[in-house]
């Protein structure tokens, strides 16, 4: 069947608040390295009020991956709420103006755009604090249908099981990306999300998901054990394709018995790691859809994670058409 | 007379937005490279509409200077106007964050928080389109006029000159200043700047200011002159000191008949400038605040601007103490 649209993705329609702070700060507020907590509206502004100057950037984990498909030059849309205030501007300004299809229309009224406070270590571990704001009222009557249905490929991020209208939203979308001939991917987004839940994503993962992606910690928080090889054993043959992320180690993309060991890049220093999972999808997502082989999506993966991770921020500064170029051309 | 702080500025209140753009892109819409263009919202909203992605994060020159004495360990002081906006807030959340006391009320109606697009070119030049909103609603009755008076130096931006209110907000807070024993500091801001009011500038440069900051530009427009030397000849001696910034080149410190020559810091690969006046003048402020040099001074502020000018957006990153204990400690 003709599409469209290459990648439709739904997610939480974030703007980030990157932050630089040391190990102590993020002692000091109880808060763990390397993950996402989710925050209300009084906790975020306390934790905002002590911290140092921010830098604010469009983010959301499938937001950045439909922006990173765009840039590649995919067929991209997004699916996510924000309100109409000064952030929600920002985050429909920047997915659009790098070529991603946008059209929810946001709340007029309600809590405010969502915002997520990324904390920066030396390390280059980012550690997030999310007031999910407007985006947790995306609802199945939000859906824009069609643009699901024209897609190749309907993306979803796994923080959307944080709010049960969201996860309606995403249940009905994937029963019509699947009933117009389309594929389901999901990412599973952090090790916290899943283990809140875990039987939820159990369910989907068997069956109801085409293209799995997650990282070392997360795949391992599904299955509920300590050993990467155990969840590999586990997870293959569930769904299609499961492309799991392992930082340095680069990632490992499973489909039916066969693996395929794909290399990290290393462009540069290691500044943030904040959206190295979300443009390894993207570059994943835009090669599959391209019709590339799984180790091609694999590398143009790693290649796009292994940009962003230089710079500060979810979503790339530089252009990944000429990055391709550069590397993979 | 002792002094609570080291400096105080005023100037206009503003959140930047920093975009990548190529030469093409500042053609086709009329703009003049490496200035500053005043826009209307209906302005400000089409040049958005068209361009990149962008990163959102405090800005305004005089800010930028007060919120870099704070970061050398300076005790600081800002006075300008913010809407109780989102943006307003991320202004007030990061100028004080660095240690900076800034407590002007927001506006609680009108025009929503100053915002400064800046598109940065791939030769790291910025390119500044201002959209002035909240931050010409700045009048005389918004001085903390005990603040001003507790000042060893006002610092002032010469873009307050486009706003009538701010302008005599300024000279009042000048009045003060000098009644108390302190000094007042001048930032010409920009070449177009200056020759919208250069009459006025000249008054007050010419027994008025006793600080002046400007680049060799701006000295120029001052003095209508295409030659650097005869500004040089012109402005020594009008001012007790001027410390007149070129680019490459370093800077020229003045003072009576003494001259000091400067050199630039070049500590890595030139990316966006966006900042780097005003941080010649946070360094070179919080030197003659300390009581060093006039040559220490132009070190201080050499180095500050050598760094801002390696980074996007107008705000140190780093640590300027660690770049100090670095460089000159």
């Amino acid at each position: 069947m003709s599409k469209n649209f290459d990648v439709v993705g739904i997610g939480n329609a974030i703007v980030d608040v990157l932050v630089q702070a040391d190990d102590a700060f993020i002692d000091a507020h109880g808060l763990t390295k390397g993950t996402m907590a989710l925050v209300d509206e009084a906790q975020a502004e306390r934790l905002y009020a002590v911290c140092g100057p921010g830098l604010e950037t469009s983010g959301g984990s499938a937001a950045n991956t439909l922006a990173g498909v765009a840039q590649l030059g995919g067929r991209a849309g997004f699916i996510g709420r924000v309100r109409n205030d000064q952030l929600g501007g920002i985050f429909a300004h920047d997915i659009r103006s790098v070529g991603a299809r946008f059209e929810t229309p946001p709340t007029t009224s309600g809590p405010s755009t969502a915002r997520c406070l990324i904390l920066v270590t030396p390390d280059a571990q980012r550690t997030m604090c999310t007031y999910l704001g407007a985006s947790v009222t995306l609802d199945p009557a939000d859906l824009d249908l069609e643009l699901v249905a024209q897609a190749k490929v309907l993306y979803l991020e796994g923080y959307l099981w944080d709010s049960e209208p969201a996860k309606r939203a995403f249940i009905a979308a994937a029963e019509v990306v699947r009933a117009h001939g389309g594929e389901v991917a999901l990412s599973l987004s952090d090790g916290f999300c899943v283990e809140r839940h875990r039987a939820s994503f159990l369910e989907l993962v068997d069956g109801h998901v085409d293209l799995l992606f997650a990282n070392e910690l997360e795949i391992c928080a599904l299955y509920a054990t300590d050993s990467f090889e155990q969840a590999v054993a586990l997870v293959r043959g569930c769904c299609k394709v499961a492309a799991l992320t392992r930082s340095e180690q680069g990632s490992l993309v499973l489909a039916g018995e066969v693996s395929h060991t794909i290399a990290p890049y290393q462009l540069g220093p290691l500044l943030d790691t904040t959206g190295a999972g979300d443009l390894y999808a993207a570059g994943f997502l835009h090669g599959y859809t391209q019709g590339q082989s799984l180790e091609a999506c694999g590398r143009l993966g790693s290649l796009c994670a292994g940009l962003v991770v230089t710079q500060l921020g979810p979503r790339p500064q530089a252009s990944l058409q000429d990055l391709v170029r550069l590397h993979l051309g």
